[in-house]
């Protein structure tokens, strides 16, 4: 729907459909962060792991690699991190989200940003608390502008979830305005096991990142360990 | 979260422990609003079918008696299935919520309110658009005041799982201030084969409205019908 049409998209298209070998993930020293990184490390893709500090990105580059010596991770400083990779992901609290991409915005002009930032407000996490403008992935494209492409992605994926080997029973909500920067993000959600869906416009994550704090309500309810949700129906045949 | 102490509860719960007997469907000449009076008749409770005349709040009761003669099932003007049942059931579509709140509420007054409206903006309905207030239950909660108890659910349910018998893929998630309101709707939703959720404060009805256009999205990307959500974890042990 907020797909343009097949001739304005040629240019964006062109660089989203260029192949993604390197993925930088900022806030990589994270719980969610790391899962992401060694996941797709051992989905053969190069991982540059950043954060606000050189030495804090490379140890938590070496903590990966002394698990997991075979893989391809190294520790960046953020901007560094952004402006090496095909794709950057950002998975850092809310409250540094702005401040965070203000720092990398240089390395982000023609990419894709996959936004994985969930608008808490401690202490109240359970409870929705959406931004003025109505989800942090709006507010990040709105500070980005439009030379950057940002989905929206992960919300409702709990990091346990990445550090187990078994089967996740979790599904991704992929939202953003261009179905070929979703495409690209679709790949790299099946990369690590889990499936995603097409689900609507960049504003859209406000349901996403609204499920969050439900989820969080109901493990609290329910006394349950890292609640998820699955899309289920059936295909039209 | 938001509940209350145990003691300043004393007073609603003893309204909302009242054995649900009748429920009213203020819409309920629409699919889903059809479709809960058929589950819960069927389940044994007396329904009354509101509508904005009682030609058709009987005519949609005469429809489901002739495909079912057995279920109890009458037709009213809605002020009148709000004053007579009690638990109220909201099923209009969002351009009308508030025109019917403001027609049944003198018939509200110490119940609640289980409101299933779905903030969709035509014809953009696959783009999540919530209101102002941030979630069309809230806004309902603030137009009623405290002298009603306003649960959000079946937000994500789509009418076809009510019409069919086979077992029902899809998850409610119950959102609502007081616990022992949320406890009630969860009686009911067991009651018609669903599974429900305790999902947080009311403000959390955001989610569930929200996500209304996510699967709209997703059902029309994956060519598939009547996608839901099925909430996935493991209780703790």
């Amino acid at each position: 729907m907020s797909d343009q049409s097949m001739s304005d998209q040629s240019m964006s298209d062109q660089i989203i459909a260029n192949q993604v070998r390197s993925i930088a993930i900022l806030g990589g020293t994270g719980d969610l962060g790391g899962g992401l990184a060694r996941q797709w490390s051992r989905a053969g893709y190069k991982i540059l792991i950043g954060s606000r500090t050189l030495e804090k990105g490379k140890a938590a580059a070496h903590a990966l690699l002394a698990e997991f010596p075979d893989l391809s991770v190294t520790g960046h400083e953020n901007l560094d991190a952004a402006t090496q990779a095909d794709i950057v992901v950002l998975t850092v609290p809310f409250a540094h989200q702005l401040s965070t991409l203000e720092t990398v915005k240089p390395g982000l002009l023609g990419k894709i940003l996959i936004d994985v930032t969930v608008p808490l407000v401690p202490p109240k996490v359970g409870t929705v608390q959406l931004p003025e403008k109505g989800s942090a992935a709006v507010q990040a494209q709105d500070f980005l502008g439009d030379g950057v492409q940002v989905v929206s992605a992960f919300q409702n994926v709990g990091a346990q979830h990445l550090r187990e080997d078994h089967a996740i029973a979790c599904d991704v909500l992929v939202t953003g305005d261009k179905r070929a920067a979703r495409n690209t993000v679709l790949s790299l959600i099946e990369a690590v096991g889990l499936r995603g869906w097409h689900a609507g416009p960049l504003v859209n994550a406000a349901a996403a990142e609204a499920m969050t704090s439900v989820l969080i309500s109901i493990n609290r309810h329910h006394k349950i360990d890292g609640a998820g949700i699955v899309i289920t129906g059936e295909s039209k045949t």
